[in-house]
């Protein structure tokens, strides 16, 4: 029907988003225009800002305002440890756990072969030129432990070989609340492998 | 963080579509600052686009970019048989078909209690209007054979009562490919009732 061409184009718009399907797509479509148009300009409004506003942080490669963000710029932070995560969404799990002192590095994404996602595309040269500065002592690889997340830390390891940086790795073993019933056999694996005495 | 301020209103309004949750509207805000900012270009355009030209079709109440919509304005098509659905997408699943030759009203949307939708929340004024003018000789309930659409239909049904219009509900029964094994018993139990002589 010609006179849908408008609302086919927003569908194929709006099936850009990741996990929006075709049909998930239309309902959207519908409901933007027919119960929710003030949500509809909403997100027009805030999108466009995002576009225009957001960008990288110079140093930890943190979306960001501004040209360095507020954890970079700040001055009670133990900016010789690194804490290397893969995306904004883990920074700020930690950030909410309160615990960590030290800085950021986003690599803004993960190895994955089958995205032809290697390395070079991960902000590694930004990663480098943080670390010629020679104020970072540690690195913690703090990427997932899916098997994408170990295949960056292996390769973000031999990256920083030869440095004369500690390289630590995230813990792995029963989380807060486990139950051993529940837990898959790598993880309890792992948490007898690095048992530790009382 | 301060600095987050922006991408925090992206992610709120984009959890007013229907189905995205927190954290799926997070996901979606860092894929298209991260990966398809061209997509977010595209989405703001189509929804300014949409927002601005589609209104409803002053006969049929579908979306529509003119006045009367093209199946409406259709010289070709029945004026005499009127299929009431609940949505564009079932007015499309219909023209899909390709075999109803008749006219449309659409009401975008059900009789929901439990939302606080009822019969006069649904252009039922409009259609109304429609019946009025005389032309319309069957009305064809196809609304969804879910517990919504027939208190809808039956509604309807009170409402062209008197009218002296021939008034039809969709027949249930097996759909095309159906297994007996696998349909539920209320299904069956029409299909039973409603079988035909050969």
């Amino acid at each position: 029907m010609a006179d849908q061409r408008t609302i086919e184009a927003l569908r194929r718009a709006l099936s850009r988003l990741p996990g929006v399907g075709p049909r998930s797509a239309q309902r959207m479509a519908f409901h933007l225009l027919e119960r929710d148009r003030e949500g509809a300009r909403l997100i027009i409004d805030t999108l466009e800002r995002a576009l225009s506003d957001v960008g990288h942080c110079s140093r930890c490669n943190n979306f960001s305002e501004s040209e360095v963000c507020e954890i970079c710029s700040s001055a009670r932070r133990d900016a010789g440890l690194l804490c290397v995560v893969e995306s904004p969404a883990d920074l700020e799990a930690m950030e909410k756990a309160g615990f960590y002192q030290g800085m950021y590095f986003v690599l803004m994404g993960r190895i994955s072969p089958l995205d032809g996602v290697s390395l070079d595309e991960l902000g590694v040269a930004q990663l480098r030129i943080l670390l010629d500065s020679g104020v970072v002592q540690e690195v913690i690889l703090a990427t997932n432990l899916t098997v994408e997340g170990e295949a960056t830390a292996h390769a973000l390891t031999e990256l920083l070989r030869g440095r004369g940086i500690t390289v630590s790795r995230l813990a792995q073993g029963v989380p807060a609340g486990g139950e051993l019933e529940y837990l898959d056999g790598v993880t309890l694996e792992h948490a007898l492998s690095g048992r530790h005495e009382l």
